[in-house]
């Protein structure tokens, strides 16, 4: 064997198969071989005791995207990626979004340079299509998806996102042509609208009443909408983000008949809940936990559990989207005080995905470490055509992240490294931790300090389906 | 016991619980005795042999409605109802359309003129909300339902009919504010106009692609769509046409949950089959079967029997909906013959109704004669609030149809009384005929013939659930 | 009209299809018209604000039959007959039991010696098979079924009653040539012993311990058991006492499988809970509330209801089954202190099951005076055979009861006439009571007396199906 | 990295998780290093366009096994364990059975004994408990499963093996403490004796009736019935050979409850069907395919395919149990001729269960490689409690089958070598094959011949979970 840059010893290697204790050999940013002993590499990193993980990949985080009028995201691709590598992670995928009556491909273009020389882990750049014109389907999304941008999103709701069940249609019939993945945001537009219609009349406009506005009933109907026209046009598709047990029942279901339907949940799912919208006085930091779907009811958390344990859901990502709370043009803006409505959906995740759910589904003995590492990093790469990422394996990328699996650690604002100024799961206890993550071989974070550089990070192309 | 004017004797009185041997004594219009011997009537109808049913009520019916720039519908209400009487009904339900932009009030005024001193039978008039403006919900509406119109059918489809989700939510909202109840057309715009741009695209005009543009899956969608709009409105609603185990699926899932879902299917969907859409020649014949939801697959029939036979159906109504193949301005236009799309939807169906249900369900055992009584008359009462109507029981009114279970016909157009100038079922054998057709203690039909008189049916208000 | 014997007049008339303002005309015991006003009877009864209900049918009750080694049952046929009539019925079907290595024929014999002569209601007898002999099975089951004999309950518990899987096999296939039906009793021996023995090495003998030794589970796996017998043999079944969600989703999940599965439950299951059970001091009063299937959760309450109100279920029946509480022969035996499994199963109710239901059910607003009729009395009619029962109909038994539907009483058991010495539902309220009850046209209970005579009340033979 | 026994180079190495090329170092037996490029090896295979695959694992197959009086197996251990060796795996799970009345640990040392210095390949035993005498539950299994025997299989029917319900949930509850697996054979015993008196009584006894007598509806009665028992005792269970829609519904719904119900099915199950069985001439082939579960209708494959991709099987075995036709104690004895029940359930599979699924799985695109190594290896060491097997990962045996994919073969008997005398997939032609089978770094078969020895196959003692 020829020389190795890099040998992580020691330590336990787990993979979606197996876990095993063996020695990671690094050349050239990959990993070259696994063995029971490597020695004379030119650098040795020691694991004893620590799990070698795939490095997490969160195949669904919002960074640097406008967010509506005047409202600012408070993570740029900087930050977000710091972020990112301090909580596990090796590669992030962010959404490059088309204004309505703008190019697509400009779009991509312009998000790409926000992007380039600013990363700290490698990033993978979805689309969100909010323009289905005639140009955006029969040219810009085909030779966007050639180039390598090869999954897109749409929504079933937001103002200035929604479609139309006709251009979800004619979306999804592009994605089939062109072999790529259509990842469907399910809430339905008009009964959103009909309800917060109806709470504003009745004056119910404190935070909590986003829940209300969004029950589980309208991510149901939109997820069996789009599971629809998914069977109709016999398209493989992503359900993000599903919530609670209303609308994955309906991914059931469908996985059942044999339709091709993926789901992704997130940490909000299983821990937060209405409850925590509830804060509507000064502060009002029940803003502070608005985002899109709402968290649920406590009950709704075992039937997420239900869901992981079984199956039902492939990947679990942060859906991070970021606002500073004491920003003016951030959370809670003049006019979000006066409605939930105009309170930005979104919030902070990307640092503490990976340790929640280790936490909550490992130590707690819910799920096993091949679950977590599907779940967490190999599903990811292998639903979103990430060749060489997600695994531990020879000829893979050396993306890496080492845990200590009986750490305790408590989640507190003042050790994150994202943009925001709060996190939802301030004061949370969790059981296992990252302590050095690896990026093509080189560290880039290590003892909750980020050590790589800006721009170490790559902007992968991908290969259609 | 005072006078009678008529008396029924000697046949088998059946309602939705029993079959008895009893004579039945009318008074002005009024069902005044059932007993085992009733003499001395002022007039006697001798049913020796038969059966006395409730009249038919046929929930679901197109009379005189415009269908489309210069399309003409084959049926005005003296037709109708008379091709309805001769059927076994004695009571039908059209639909008071109104148009885009214009008043719902006048447009149900103007529908009840063209009712008015025409109808052999009674008729209680449903309205279809096309026009979802604040004026009809706030006002129109609410008053038109006090006034006795207690029933409304809302599209999913069509160019002229259909509504947005949101206006679906309005409406719902206001039946349950008004205690009306919301008939929905299910089918899904945005899919078939997808569907059938492409099969244009393709040259695939023929009238069998009708069906084809229309398959079961955008059927269930529509159809759980309106189940989720109901639940979260908290209104029942009726389901109407339901035409496979694709939708009939969904309304079961939607009963067991406890909602409020009522069905109703049609004789098109347990006789014939997109295959029946097939003759595309000179006489394109095809035409003749486009309907919508278009009849599916054979297999399609058991599924449907099963709602019929297990409840999950409440009504069987016709949907007639008749023109005239011979009529340029009827069921096949110039235009019609470039594209299915052209093609008026509905086929006449409302003198065939009950025969078909009663050959294939009673004589041919799959249901009892309490289930036919319920599907084709008790349960439309039950439903649209028709109280007095839908059984033969003291105080009701004397709307009664002597059937002869065992006589052998054939449904020909010839024999029919009704406006088209074709029958679907034509040539089609059945067990079981209605032989004399009774209105409020008047014989209107007998033996094939109508023998009442126009405006001797009423047109009748309700009260709000 | 020939001369009425008996005229009911003024009241509301109750089927499973209407309710009408009638009178009713009775001659010979028969109904002989129901008219809008009936002069001129021999004798009338005054219904006005009453409602005139079927006769109740209780198609589940024990009476005067061996209940263990010594054990007494606290009701012969006067007494419970008497009982019943004074709740409202008419008819109830109690259970000839075979003893393993007995004559079935000579036990039928026997057991119609006690009731005759004896009956305030009509009886008509099911009976038990516990002995699945060649000889049974091959001549004296086909024999007594033609005699008129033509439902049997087989058990899949109980030491001295348990059949195998061949033997329920063996007696659905001559319940299939013959016409009959079988009633089951689903909950599984082997686990219940199983169980017990478990409880009782633990030292878990208190008659709580009883609920703890037969969970849903075991209900639920009988009942599939059952399904899959009958569905093999092609046969219909009646599942006897369901009481909860686990087996009544099992016969919903048979029923949408179109397979002739019926299903009854009772009061126990809608209003006790095994909380029930918990007195174990010096009282044990616990023990008063022990029966099979014992009550559940009070979530069970619901989906009881779940069932009741969607049709899973067809009859509502009381499993009647009373033992005296201060007799050492009868609920708490010495040797029944011991332990749950000497306490001998049933709870007395023949009284009272039908005020719960019209209570919970229609004063409550949970199901309509039509499912009260068919739950009550109409379907145990028509499932079992009984012709000219089970309705108010001309030619039927002018078997009635007379309801003050707006009538409180508190059941208590100084009021009931039922040979136990408590009742279960000691101080439950209802809203709605029997005043009198018209056996074939004589009154035999009226205001809270029993004024027939004993032997008033027939045994009736029925038809094979 | 310290010397290597050999170097499997140039193949592309398949694990549940990935495919990668890699070479593969191994010393002492044992997997040492993948890696890129391993040289300097003492000895070299050359995988290149090759796969290399974990070994199959048969976690199901039956030895020598006693099958009845006078019935001779047509495998001893060195037959069976060279077949399984050519047909790529490097272990297989038989069965140690315990004859009624007798020891069960003297068996298993019996049995044992049978097999020492005789494999081919690995073997790990099973037991098969068929008396559930107190001194078998109280002391003999416990003392077994901490031996290392940590999985047993009992059986819902057969004349001597059949355990009643009360000992299935003894023997599970044995598990459950134990930390053992219990493999439940699911078809009814009583129903099947039902069925095969009838079809004898009515003549019908060629071998196509043993299909007939073993309806789904059994197989599934009885997996409820499992399922049921499980869940009370609250032990996981291994549903082995599933053979239709019937009992996969079940599993699917007991995972969906989230009990730990696994599933394994087998080829028959995708290849075979009820038809196979029809011939009864003098040849008799039809009893060539009898085995229990028998193959289903075609379109029970489907059903099959749905569960094998959706996930609800773990595990695919061959159930391998093999009889030779052309003795007179094998397959067809003279008594065998009289009736179906008297031939030997089982048919031969040991060799041929890998290029089946494999071919008609990968090749046909059905599965994926990871989906395939699941269930041919990973799967059965994981839920069977075999450390160190089932993977190609540092650490593990060097159980290693070199596939070449696109091979294609037809089965035929002569290239077969297991003892029996035909196969059932004689002229089944296949994409894909095992070329060389690697026991712990040595290679046993090569080209179709087997090139081990008897005895290099070691018996292998498990962990209680």
């Amino acid at each position: 064997m020829t020389e190795l840059d890099l040998a992580i010893r020691g330590g336990t290697v787990v993979t979606a198969a197996d876990s095993v204790r063996a020695d990671i050999g690094i050349r050239d940013g990959r990993i070259v071989a696994i063995a029971d002993r490597l020695e004379g590499a030119a650098r040795e990193i020691d694991a004893t005791g620590l799990l070698a993980l795939p490095g997490g990949i969160d195949s669904h985080v919002h960074i640097a995207q406008a967010a509506g009028t005047g409202i600012v995201m408070a993570d740029d691709f900087a930050s977000a990626t710091a972020a990112a590598a301090a909580g596990g992670n090796t590669l992030v995928m962010p959404f490059a979004l088309q204004a309505r009556g703008t190019s697509l491909r400009e779009a991509v273009q312009a998000y790409r340079g926000l992007a380039e020389g600013r990363c700290y882990v490698d990033v993978a750049m979805h689309m969100i299509v909010s323009d289905a014109s005639p140009g955006v389907l029969g040219q810009e999304l085909p030779s966007l998806v050639k180039d390598g941008y090869t999954s897109f999103k749409v929504f079933m709701t937001y103002d200035d996102l929604v479609l139309s069940d006709r251009e979800l249609l004619q979306v999804f019939d592009v994605a089939r042509r062109e072999g790529a993945l259509v990842m469907v945001h399910c809430e339905g537009y008009d009964a959103i609208r009909f309800l917060t219609e109806r709470l504003e009349r009745e004056g119910r406009t404190a935070p909590y009443y986003h829940a209300v506005s969004r029950p589980e009933i309208v991510e149901r109907e939109a997820a069996h909408r789009a599971i629809s026209h998914a069977e109709l046009v016999d398209v493989p598709i992503m359900i993000v983000h599903v919530s609670g047990r209303e609308a994955m029942e309906q991914v059931r279901w469908a996985q059942a008949r044999g339709l091709k339907v993926y789901a992704e949940t997130c940490p909000q799912y299983i821990t937060l809940t209405a409850e925590d919208l509830r804060d509507a006085g000064v502060e009002m930091s029940g803003a502070k936990y608005v985002c899109s779907p709402p968290p649920r009811e406590a009950e709704s958390h075992a039937a997420i559990w239900e869901g992981l344990v079984q199956g039902v859901f492939q990947t679990f990502s942060s859906d991070h989207c970021p606002f500073r709370y004491d920003d003016p043009a951030g959370k809670l803006t003049p006019r979000g005080r006066t409605s939930f409505r105009w309170v930005p959906n979104g919030i902070p995740g990307i640092e503490t995905r990976l340790p929640i759910l280790f936490s909550e589904g490992v130590s707690k003995g819910r799920i096993s470490l091949q679950r977590f590492v599907e779940l967490s990093s190999t599903n990811h790469a292998r639903i979103y055509g990430l060749t060489r990422k997600g695994s531990i394996a020879v000829g893979y990328d050396a993306d890496i992240a080492l845990w200590d699996p009986t750490r305790r650690e408590t989640i507190r604002q003042e050790i994150l490294h994202h943009g925001a100024d709060y996190t939802p799961w301030e004061g949370f206890e969790v059981v296992g931790w990252p302590v050095t993550t690896i990026l093509r071989g080189e560290v880039i974070a290590e003892a909750g300090r980020v050590v790589g550089t800006p721009g170490q990070g790559r902007i992968l192309d991908r290969q259609p389906r």
